[in-house]
């Protein structure tokens, strides 16, 4: 007997006939001999609901406030849950964050687990009880509601599968696993059945939205086995693991991409240490996410430094970076909002020198011009005009091997990446 | 410095914009030197939309579950009040049942209070903030939700009064004070700047349905100045307080009537001890509640038994009742369903046994008979014809001189009675 920890999404519980759908699901694994938690988000729309009554009132609702509001969208699929499994003979009781001491830090809207005590689900679990607990929810050492942030949900069951040393964590989404790419912008891709918590945390991080990078990395750092799958059709899903199983290991497991960065470049910098820092210290003291860095070696004392923002951080980080420059001596600063980002993952290239130089090659028969180009140690990306995007995505899936040539076109549900 | 204690009930919050103005009464009382605590209930309709969304699941969904979808309600209130004083500059902080420790019974959806933990809140008044509790709702030994039932909300203000000591309990409604009785069936009917708690209990446990009687009994049990004021119209309101003002006293504060209930009686029953309980032991057994209870002196062995049920409880209780007066020899058990049975309330009453005489001699002149009569030391119940109950409760309004002729007719907004 395993026990196993799902999680149900907004979209998953988004009406009763799907929430009587998701208890059908759960009896189906109990009577399949196995020990359930499950974790539910706000049905959907729920939260733009609640979200709508506090901007009514005020535009900027003080946070703990809006913590104390939006906690009770979880609270509802929970009880109505419980109630649909009860239906079924099937003893359930649910659980809000407090109640099982889902023990975060008191950032409201974005908090961090810090601790969860996992005696009262043990205790149900023993009685052969169903344990239905709320997602995005905790509360922190004062008892305050704390809420977890955006794909929060994923990161509680995650958590409480940690704290329980669960089998398996299953995440139900409205995508059947993790893909070798976006199924909207190549029809070939495929699903793959299988991917490291390395990879899954590079594509994760390149904008996937199939699971939250901070789910990912606690499941990476609690060694966790976690498994993506579609809530509303059969299959297994994807497989989120820690063996890399050497033999068959492909070189590259996906391709990510992202068109919502911009590049900022500064021409003609004089090259002296801590140049870099220089430059990028102002960015990040203005709460400005830098994504990739690129850096050439100097000629003539002067050195050319770029780095990418989100989209909508372009046009601040601009501002600082000119007054930066202006006292740095350099010579200009230029900007670029139509790029788009690429990037290979793949724990096989580890040992493959050749991945780098088969991209390359890949999309020069395109005539695509390299940007930037920045590596990892399983991960290469390169930053292209946007409007090539599409194009090379596609080259490279088909230049490494990724094509599902048996697989009918599959656009529907994939969300953007992975 | 005073505290008060405020609750609004779900119409007085029942949109943003009523929620905005509870938010201004709240500030003034501030502003006029008082720390102020308030009790909010679900926005009128949130409650009936949870139970839809709980009953198209099942028709019986479990309590325990029940109460958890229950109390998303308040806690939905207490953040956008919370808001909405922030907003305004007034430092607020919302909490729901669990977060100020409020320790219920485990009788999921009709749980009582046991305590509360006041220092949270006594922390957060010394700060300056104002305290938004939800209403309705608590925890149990084991950390369960509960929720208190219909009326739950004006227990919670009562019992948050009582641990902290407040120097009043206001209950903010939709009708600006107790009256002598139901204004839509007497325009006369007067507001009354005060009642005693007794009387209070007395036109509660009638019907009235401007305060619940288990609030009126814990304010009373705890001493707590309570108050019922409008939240739409200034004013007063009506306090209900201990001291009897002796001097100013009225022979009858108020009242009161009701329509749902049947009587049932036994006649020609032998006259032995044991017998009111050999009748009435099956019907409180089956959990129907008796109210009035009449036995008479007995003739020649035999005695008529008659007692009063709530009127769907009728047909239940007359099957009970025919059984049970099969066994004992009973001559024959009748029921009337078309009875109205009006109470005169006052603690003036006790010092002045012509209460009574004068109640009959008023009825005796618009040629109502009476059916039963019960007392108690501030009380008379008689039970008519259902069809003379409004003319009655006219004919005692004036009889007892508590007619407001100054006043305009008064219809709107009084539920029920007093």
């Amino acid at each position: 007997m395993a026990l196993i920890v799902q999680k149900y999404g907004g979209t998953s519980v988004g009406s009763i006939e799907r929430i009587e759908k998701v208890a059908e699901k759960i009896m189906a694994t109990r009577q399949a001999g196995n020990d359930v938690v499950v974790v539910v988000s706000a049905m959907s729309g729920e939260t733009n609901r609640l979200i709508g009554l506090a901007k009514s009132i005020s535009p900027r609702p003080p946070a703990r406030e809006m913590d104390v509001l939006m906690a009770t969208g979880e609270q509802v699929s929970i009880a109505l849950l419980a109630i649909a499994l009860e239906k079924r003979g099937c003893p359930a009781r649910s659980y809000t964050g407090f109640q099982v001491r889902i023990l975060t830090d008191n950032a409201y809207s974005k908090a961090r687990i810090l601790d969860i005590d996992a005696e009262i689900i043990r205790n149900d679990l023993a009685k052969g009880r169903v344990v239905v607990v709320a997602g995005f929810q905790g509360i922190d050492a004062e008892g305050n509601i704390t809420t977890l942030g955006r794909g929060g949900s994923d990161t509680t069951a995650v958590a409480l599968a940690a704290a329980l040393k669960a089998d398996e964590c299953q995440i139900f989404t409205d995508v059947d696993g993790v893909y070798t790419t976006d199924p909207r912008i190549v029809p070939k891709a495929r699903r793959l059945s299988r991917i490291t918590f390395e990879e899954m945390l590079e594509l994760a991080s390149l904008g996937s939205k199939v699971l939250q990078i901070r789910a990912v990395e606690f499941a990476g750092k609690y060694k966790v086995p976690l498994r993506v799958l579609s809530s509303f059709e059969e299959g297994e899903g994807t497989l989120i693991t820690f063996e890399e199983e050497g033999m068959e290991e492909p070189l590259i497991s996906g391709i990510a991409f992202n068109r919502d960065e911009a590049k900022i470049t500064v021409l003609g910098v004089p090259d002296r240490p801590g140049i870099a820092a220089s430059i990028l210290g102002p960015v990040s003291d203005a709460n400005i996410e830098v994504d990739m860095i690129v850096q050439n070696v100097s000629t003539e004392g002067l050195t050319d430094f770029t780095f990418t923002v989100q989209s909508n951080d372009y046009e601040q980080a601009l501002e600082i970076t000119k007054n930066v420059a202006a006292e740095l001596g350099a010579r200009e600063v230029i900007g670029d909002t139509q790029i788009g980002k690429i990037s290979l993952v793949g724990v096989g290239m580890r040992s493959h020198a050749g991945v780098a130089t088969r991209m390359f090659r890949a999309l020069a028969e395109e005539g695509i011009n390299i940007e930037m180009i920045s590596t990892s140690e399983i991960k290469i990306s390169v930053v292209i005009d946007e409007k090539y995007l599409e194009l090379a995505v596609r080259a490279l899936h088909t230049a490494f091997g990724l094509d599902d040539d048996s697989a009918p076109a599959k656009v529907e549900g994939q969300e953007n990446i992975a």
